[in-house]
C-alpha cells in the first residue's frame, strides 16, 4: 500500500465510506507500500531509496543474465535518467554500453554508469594499497563520482613503503572522508587513521594469497586495528564503502 | 623530536649555527616528535591526540595493573583536566573513583570519565538489540557523552519484534549518525540502514551463545547485510563506535 | 503507536477532526504498536507474543541480574498468570523459586516455570544421545510441558549402540514431531529421520571434547545429515527446540 | 529380508519347517529387508521411502553420469510412475528431457519431474530474500509441486527493504509453514518468524561474496536468531526444506 | 527385546500360540533387545558391548554426578566384576577409590579402575612426544592395561631431538601396535610410521599454546602426514586409541 | 651410505684400514642409505619401503608430468615388477596404459596398476555410504587388492536408510578389518564400529556441498564419533585407509 | 618531498629566504620524499628499495596485464640493470623473454629474471619435502641466485623417509641459513632445526589434499614446531623466503 | 648408543672381537646415542644442545609440577652452570627462587633464570607495540640476556601513533636483528621490515579482544605483510624469537 493508497483510504474514512475498525485491520497488515508498479518477476526495484537513504539503487550486476539487466537498466533509466551497474564481466557490460546511449564504462572497476547526481559538496579520499586493489578502489571512486561527489585517488600508497603514503598526506588530510583499500595484511587504514581526522572507510580486498584467505586476513587487521575511527565493509565490497562515504559528507554539508 | 626540537633546529639553520647537510641527516631520521616527556615507562601517552584525531585518548584499562591506571590518570589530568578509562573490573574502578575526585562511574559499561570536551553540535542515536547488548552499547554512550555529544538511547529493539524498531523510528531518524549494536544474529544495522539516511555504525557483541561463536556470527551478518551504509567496527568495540560516530558529526558540524 | 491510539487517529479522522494529510505523516513515521506500558527501562516485554506466535515470550536467564529478573517475573505474572525463566544458576533459581509461589523447578535443565498453557492435543517425542546432552533436552521438555504439549522422553539412545534406539522405535513413531538431541557425533537426527515420517528438530549440543568444538561437530553432521526432514536449531537451544515443535504440532492439530 | 522372506520365516517356523534357534539366529543378523531387487550395482534405490518417510526418494544428480541417470530413473517411472531428479546441468538435463515423455524442467533449479503425488492439503509460502536466491527457492518450490502441496512465491523481500516483505504479510500468513531462503545476511527468517505463527524453515544460500564465506554467514545468523520457531536446513538445500516442510503440514493435515 | 524374548517368541510361533503376522508386526518394529534391566534412568548401560566390540564400556566421568558415578559403578562391578571410569577429577576419583575396594587409581590420567580382563596376547608401544602429554598417553596405557594387553612406554621422544626416538627404535619395532600420543606440531606419528611396519595410532594433543589452537595444529598434522599406515583418533581420546589398539592386536593374534 | 658402504666401512675398520675415530665422525653424520641409485632428480624413489613398512610405495600422480611419470614407472617396474600410480586424470591414465604392457585401469579410481603382491591372507570389507563416494572406496579397494589381500565391497549403505546396512552385516563381520568410506554427515563408521569387533578405518569423503565444507564435516563426525574403535585418515585419502587396513591384516596373519 | 627538495628548504632557511615557521609547517606533513619520478600511475617504483632493505624491488606478476609488466620491466632494467619477476603464467613469461633481452627463465618457478646483483659471500640450502613443493623451492633459490648468493638444493626429502634428509645432513649443515619448504604436513622445518645451528626459514606450501586446507596445516605445523631456530613466511612465499634468508646472510658476511 | 658406545663397538671390530655383520645389525637399528644417563623419568634433558643448535634448552615451566621443575633446574645447574625457566605463574617462580641461589626473576615475563651464557657481539632490537605485548617482550629480551646478547629495547611503538615509531628509528636501524612484538592488528613488524635492512623477528601476542582471535588476526597479518625479510614465529611465542634471533646474530658474528 503506496502513499496514495493510503491517502485514499484515509480520504475514504474521512467521507465515511470505510469504518473505523475496517481500515484498522488493512493498517495493520499492510502498513507500507507495495510499489507493485516497479516488479519486474525476478526483481522489485526500489525507486523511492533515493529518498529514503541518500543514493539511488544500485544493480549488483554478479549473477544476472543479460535480459534481467536490460529489463532493470531501461526501467531505471525511465524512472530516474540516470543508472549504475556493478560488477559486470566485459561481454555484459560491452552489451549494455551498446545498447544504452551515454554509458560511461570502467573496465577495471567492471562498473558501467549512465549520468549520476548533480555535483555536491564534499570530497573523498579514495587510497588503494597496492596496484591490483585497483578494481575495488575504483568501484568506489566511480560510484562516488555517480553520486556527485569530488574524489581524490591516491593509489599504490601501501604501509611496506611508509614513505609513498607519507607523501601525500596533505591532500589526504583535506578529504571530508577517507576510504582506504587493502588487501594481503590490511594495514593501511590503521596508519592512516592515526594521521587524519576524518572518518575513515576501510575496504579488506580479496587481494593475497596463502594465510590472506581471501581476504580474512586484512578483514581482521582492520577490526582490530588499534587506531579508533574507522568503520569496516565488507570484502571487495568498493560500492558499500562509497554509499557510507556518501553519508557520511552528505551529512557534513546538509545539515 | 618535537616541534621545539624541530623550531631550533630550524632556527639554528637559520643562525648559520647549524649547516643544511648536517640538519638535513638529522630530519631524515627523526622526521616526529619523540614526545620524551610523556613517556612514562611503560607506556607513550599522545597527549596531542585530540588535535591529530578530533578525540582525547581514552584509556583501556583491561590489563593494566591499578598502578599503572594511576599513574596514567594522573598525567592525563594534569594534562587534560579530563580523562575516560574503559573496560574497568569493578575493584580497579572503585580504586580509582576513590582516589581522583569528580570520577563519574558507569558500572554497566565498566568505564569512568573524569570531566570531558565542550558540549558541541551533533546528535547521535545509539540502539541496541537486546538487555544483554547494554555494556557495549553504555560504553559507546558514554564515550560520546564525554567527547560533548548528545546521545540519543534506544534499547531492546532488536529485529525479532520489530514494532519495537518501528515504533521509535522517528527518533532515530533525526540523529546524525546511527550506532547499532547487536549480539546473536546481528541483524539491527541493516534493517536500521534501509530505514534512515544518516551515516549507520555497526557494533556485535560477543552476546549470544552456540553458532554465535563469540560475536563472529552478528559480525559476519553485518559485513554481508545487503543495505549499503554501515561500517562495522571491531566486536564489543562500543568505544570504537563512538570515536568514528563522533568523527562523522564532527565533521558535518564543523566543516 | 498502539491498536487504541490507532484507533482514535482513525475515529478522529472519520469524525473530520483530523486531516487527512496529517493522518498520513503520522502513519507514515508511526505504523506499529509502541507498547509504552510494558517498557521496564532495560527489557521492553512483549506481552501480545503469545498471540503473534504461538507461544508466550520465555526470558533467557543468562545475564539478568536477580533484580532485573524480579522485575520481569512479577510483570509477565501480573499480565499472564505464567511465566518461565531459561538459563538460570541454582543462586537465582532458588531466590526466584523462594520469592514468587507456585514456581516447578529443573536444575538439569536450569529453568523455572510457574503455570503453562492449558494442555492441548500433540505429542512430542524428546529424545537424547547421552546422558551429558540431559540439560539441553530436559529444557526442551520443560518448554513444550509449558506450552501445555506431552512429551515422550526417550534418552541415552545414541547410534554407537543403536539398538537402544530401535528398542524405542515404536513410541518415537507415534510422535507428532520428534526433537533429537545430540552432542559429539551428531549422528542421532539423521538416523531418526530415516526410520519415522514425523518432521524431525535436531538440537547439536556443546557437550563433547577435541574436535567437536563446543558444538560445531554435531552442528555440521545434522546439517549434511542426507535423510531429509530435518529441521536443526542452535546449539544447546533446547527452548527453540521446543517452540519450533509446539509451532509445527500446533498447526497439526488447529488447522 | 523383507517383509515378504520374513513372512515366510514365520510361516516356517509356524509350520515346524524351522527350528526356534535356527530361526532365532538369521533374525539376530538379518533383521531388515535386503531388498535386493533394488540395487543397479551403483546405488541401492529404496523404493518404500515413500511410505516411511513421507515423500519419494529424489535423486540427487549432481556427480551422476548421465547413464546411471537414466537406469536410475528408468527404474523409478517403472517403480512409481513418478520421478524427480534434482542438481543437474541444462546437459544432462536436457537429454533426460528428451529420453522419457511427461518431463517437466525449470531450468533455473536444475530440476526435472516426471508427474508427482496427488494434490493434498497444505500451503507453504516460500519467499527468497533476493533473485539470486531463486534457484534454491525453485528448488524448493517445485519439489513442494511434486509432493502435491500448494506454493506460494513471494521473491526480493530481503530486509533492507522491508517494505517489500511487509506488502506480502497477509498472504504469507496464510501459509501452513513458511520456508524462507536467504544468502548474504540471512536476516529474512528470523524476521518472518518475528510475524508469523506457522513453523518457518530457513534455507541458507552460498549467494554472496567475501565475508558471507560461500553461506556461512547466512548460517550462522539463522542459526542464532533470536526469533524462535526456526528450522535450518544445509545452504543451498532447497529439496531439504521442502521435505521438512512437507512433513510438517502432512502432519498438520492428516493427523 | 532381548535374544530371551525373541526365543520365546519364536517358540510361542513354534507353538502356534502367537499368529505369523502378529509375530511379524512385532518383529518389524522391534528387532533388537531393549535391554530393559540394565537402564538406570539416566544412563543405559551396555553390558554386552564386551561381545560385540571386544572391550567392555568404559565410563566416561566427566560431568556425571558422583551420585550418577556411583550408581554405574555399583552395577558394573555386579554384572562384570571390573570397571574403568576416565575423566576424573581428583575429588571424585577419591571418593570412588574410598567406596569400591581394590581401586587402581592414576592421577595423571585421571582414571581409576578396578580390575581387568585376562592377560592376553599382543603388546603396544606407547610414545608421547613431550611430558605434557602424559595425561593423555597415560589413559591410553592404562586402558591397555585394563584390557590384558602389556603396553612399552616410550615417553618424550618429541622429533625436535629426533636422537631420542631413534635410540629407542629397536623396542617399540617389537610392539604390534604403536600408539603415537603428540601435541604442538605433532609430527611423531608421521615419522614413526616411516620406521615401523606394525599400524600407528595417533592420538593428537590440546597441549600447547597459540597456533596449535587446543589440538587443531596436531591434528591436521596428522591426518596430512605423508608416512601411510596412521590412524587418527580425536583430540586427547587416550582411551580411543586404547581401543583402537586393542581390536587391531586381537584381531592379531585371535583370528 | 647404504648398507654395502656401511658394510665396507666396517671391513675396513676390522682390516685396520680406517681408525676407529674416523670411522666414527663418518657414521655421525650418515647414518643412513643414501640411496643414491635411485635418485632420478625431481623424486627420490624408496625402493625399500616394502621392507620397513610392508607395502611398495606408490606413487601420488597428482601434479606430475606424464614425463615424469614415465622415468618413475620405468624404474619401478625394472626393480619391482610391479607399480601402482593414483590420482591419475584420464590423458594421463591412458598415456601410461597404453606405454608399459599389463596395465589395469580402474577409471572412477583414477588408479592404474601393474601387477602386485603375491595374495595372503586377510579380508577387508570395504564399505561405501553414497555412489558419490565411489572414486575414494574403489582407490582404497585396488590398492588392497593390490597388496594381494581379498576385498569385500558393500556400497550405498549410509545411515539414512539403516536396513541397507544392517542388510549385510553378516558379510561384513566377517572381515578382518573394516573399511568405512562416508561424505556428508560421515555417521556411517561409527555405527559400524558399533556392531562388528574389527578395527574400523574411517575415510571422510569431500563429497557433499554447502556445511560439508570439502569434508570437514565427515571429518569431524568420525573424530567425534562415540563408538570406540575407530581410527581417521585424511579426507579422500582411499590409499592411505588400504595402507592402515593392509598392515592391521598384515600383523594379524603374520605375527 | 625528496633528499634535493629538503636540500632546498634548507638551504633556503639558511640565506633567510624562508622562515622558521614557514619551513617548520611544510616539515610537519611531508616528511619524506616523494619520488614522483617513479609513478607510472598505475604502480609506483620503489628504486631506493635495495638501499633501505638489502634486495631491489621484485615484481609481483600476478594480476598484472602484460603491458603493466612491460612498462615496469622497462623501468627497472633502465634503472637498476637487473630485474626480477615472479608469479608468471607462460604466456606473459614468454612474451617478456621475448621482448627484453638477457632473460632468464625458470618454468616450474614462474620467474623470469634479467642479471642480478653481484656474487657475495653466504651460503643457503634450499630444502624441498616433496616434488610437489618444487615450485615454491625454485621462486625461492631463483631469488636468491638473483642476489648473488650461493644456493645448495637438497629436494625430496620430507620426515617420512628419514634416511633421505638424514643422508644429506653434512651438506645442510654446512649452509649459512637454512630454508625448508614443505606441504602436506609440514615437519620438515621442525626436524631440520633439530639438527643444525643455522637459522632455518620455513615455507609452508599449498601443496595436498584434504584437511592440508590449502597450506593451513602445514602453516600451523611450523608455528607450532617444538625446535625453536624457525622463522616462517607465508604459504607459498618463496621469494620471502629468500629476502629474509638474504638479510640473514648478508648481516652475517657483512657486518 | 652415545659415542662412547660407539667407540667401544668400532675398537671391538677393530679388535676383531666383534664382526662386521654383528656391528652392521646393530649399527642400523641404534645410529643414535641414547643419553640414557640425562633420563628423569618424566623428562630426557637434551644437554648438547647447545654444541647441537646454539643455545642451552629452556625448561617450559607451564604444566610443570614444582616437584619436576626443581628435578630439571638442579639437573640443568649441575650440568650447565646455568639455567632458564619460562612461563611460570609467581608461586613457582619465587619457590624455585627461594631454593636455587642467584636466580633472576623477571615477574612480568613469568621467566627465571640463573647465569647464562658469556656476553657476545650482536644487538638485537626488541620492539613492542603495545604496554599489553610485554610479557611477551619480555620473556624475548630476557632470553637474549640468558643468550648473552645485547637487547634494545623500544616499548609501545605501535603503528596507530607513526611518530613514536619513528622517533626512534636510528637506535633500530643499528640492530643486527629486530624482533617487533604486536597483538591485536599485528602491523607493526610490516611497517619496520619496510625501514631497516636486518631481518625482522615477528611474534603475534594474543593480547585483544573480538575479531583477533587470541592472536590470529596479528599472525594473519604478519604471514601477509608485504615487506619481505619478515620471518613469524608462534603467538606469544617471546622465547621462540629469541632464539631465532640469537641463530641469526650468532651466524653473522661468528661465520
Amino acid at each position: 500500500m503506496g502513499p496514495d493508497h493510503l491517502r485514499k483510504l484515509l480520504a475514504r474514512v474521512a467521507a465515511g465510506e470505510t469504518g473505523v475498525e475496517e481500515a484498522l485491520q488493512s493498517l495493520e497488515t499492510l502498513p507500507y507500500d507495495q510499489l507493485r508498479d516497479s516488479e519486474l518477476g525476478y526483481a522489485r526495484l526500489d525507486l523511492h531509496r533515493e529518498l529514503r537513504s541518500g543514493l539511488p539503487e544500485a544493480v549488483f550486476g554478479s549473477g544476472k543474465t543479460i535480459d534481467d539487466l536490460r529489463g532493470i537498466v531501461t526501467r531505471l533509466l525511465e524512472a530516474n535518467g540516470h543508472a549504475l551497474v556493478t560488477r559486470l564481466d566485459s561481454d555484459k557490460a560491452r552489451a549494455l554500453v551498446d545498447e544504452f546511449e551515454g554509458a560511461q564504462y570502467n573496465e577495471r572497476a567492471g562498473l558501467v554508469r549512465w549520468g549520476g547526481l548533480d555535483e555536491r559538496a564534499g570530497r573523498i579520499a579514495v587510497l588503494a594499497a597496492g596496484t591490483s586493489d585497483l578494481p575495488v578502489a575504483e568501484e568506489c571512486a566511480e560510484t562516488l563520482a555517480f553520486a556527485g561527489l569530488r574524489v581524490e585517488r591516491q593509489y599504490d600508497v601501501g604501509v611496506a613503503g611508509l614513505h609513498r603514503l607519507l607523501a601525500h598526506l596533505e591532500e589526504i588530510r583535506r578529504a571530508d572522508a577517507v576510504v582506504a583499500v587493502a588487501g594481503m595484511d590490511g594495514a593501511l587504514p590503521t596508519v592512516v587513521a592515526g594521521l587524519v581526522t576524518a572518518p575513515v572507510v576501510a575496504v579488506p580486498t580479496s587481494v593475497g594469497y596463502g594465510a590472506s584467505f581471501e581476504g580474512v586476513a586484512p578483514l581482521l587487521t582492520m577490526l582490530t586495528g588499534c587506531a579508533p575511527g574507522v568503520g569496516i565493509v565488507n570484502i571487495d565490497n568498493g560500492y558499500g564503502a562509497a554509499v557510507l562515504a556518501a553519508r557520511i559528507v552528505s551529512r557534513a554539508n546538509v545539515d
